[in-house]
């Protein structure tokens, strides 16, 4: 990034992010966008390859972090338990700005095109999951169904934190959302 | 159905599938599968909207029958249990020809349009139990976690039943797999 442009990526994100809430996502050009940040198109492009990578630019990190803590959980932890410091992790890299998630939600909610992005980005979570469960030793089934269902915890919880006011952290409401899961497993 | 074309959607069904693995979905033209079922291409929007419609003609009433069966389960079933049942209808319902899920689902994976079609059909499957599992006095929050776990359940057993011989009903598989959700979570 230029010396002259600090956070210029930063500044395109929440330019960008209230175009798409204010006037639809079909309606914003990458140009508006950069104007509204104040920078060319040229340091748009220098920093996202489309429009739609603005909203979508955080997801390798965040695959990497649950990934890397499924890898990182104790040896003695189950299946489900690893998924649920995978989901911790996921707390902590994406549940920092509640006013960023709640737009991004509600703008990726009105997209059809947007709305199969994030599925898509969902099931590719549950495979990279699945992997690394594997590798933990995990038989493939089991570990697809864990990598599935703790992806789905992650999910509705996920929903549910952006949809209140975001008082408590998103790690609590994923904790809670896959106590939930538990207890309706449990009876 | 006029009376000179029996069977004639299952037979542009089958044409349609067997252009899709032979030559791909991409490829494959309307007036192709017409050709090769025997009928116009007239007769073919008689029964489908469009080429990719063929492969999703089933999903309304893949849902209706799930929904019906967590609305029709005994009051006393928890919430999962209902959910349970869910999967079983489904078993029924798309459970009959392994042979054709099977090769509808390795030209869905081919295809990156027809693979978020799925997913939005799974997403709306979730949305249709959750709304079945609320009228059933379900609080909403537990409601979704048990329709979206479900649905988890039942895509992991589908892809399971798809890829294997097929030797064990559908049925069969997302019981086995429902087991195995119930065996993570008790540990």
């Amino acid at each position: 990034m230029a010396r002259w442009e600090p956070d210029a990526a930063g500044r395109l994100r929440e330019a960008a992010l209230q175009l798409y809430v204010d006037q639809g996502y079909d309606q914003t050009t990458v140009a508006e966008i950069a104007e509204r940040a104040g920078v060319t198109a040229r340091t748009f492009f220098r920093h996202f390859a489309d429009k739609r990578e603005v909203l979508f630019a955080g997801s390798g990190a965040l695959e990497q972090a649950m990934v890397d803590a499924v890898r990182a959980a104790p040896a003695s932890a189950s299946a489900l338990d690893a998924v649920g410091a995978a989901l911790d992790a996921a707390g902590e890299v994406i549940g920092r700005d509640h006013a960023f998630s709640r737009r991004r939600a509600a703008v990726i909610t009105a997209n059809a095109e947007l709305h199969e992005r994030e599925l898509i980005k969902m099931a590719r979570l549950a495979d990279a999951m699945t992997g690394a469960l594997v590798q933990r030793g995990v038989a493939p089934a089991e570990a697809r169904i864990a990598a599935e269902t703790g992806t789905t915890v992650f999910r509705v919880g996920f929903e549910r934190w952006v949809s209140g006011p975001g008082r408590h952290g998103l790690a609590a409401t994923l904790r809670e959302s896959m106590a939930q899961l538990r207890g309706l497993v449990a009876g």
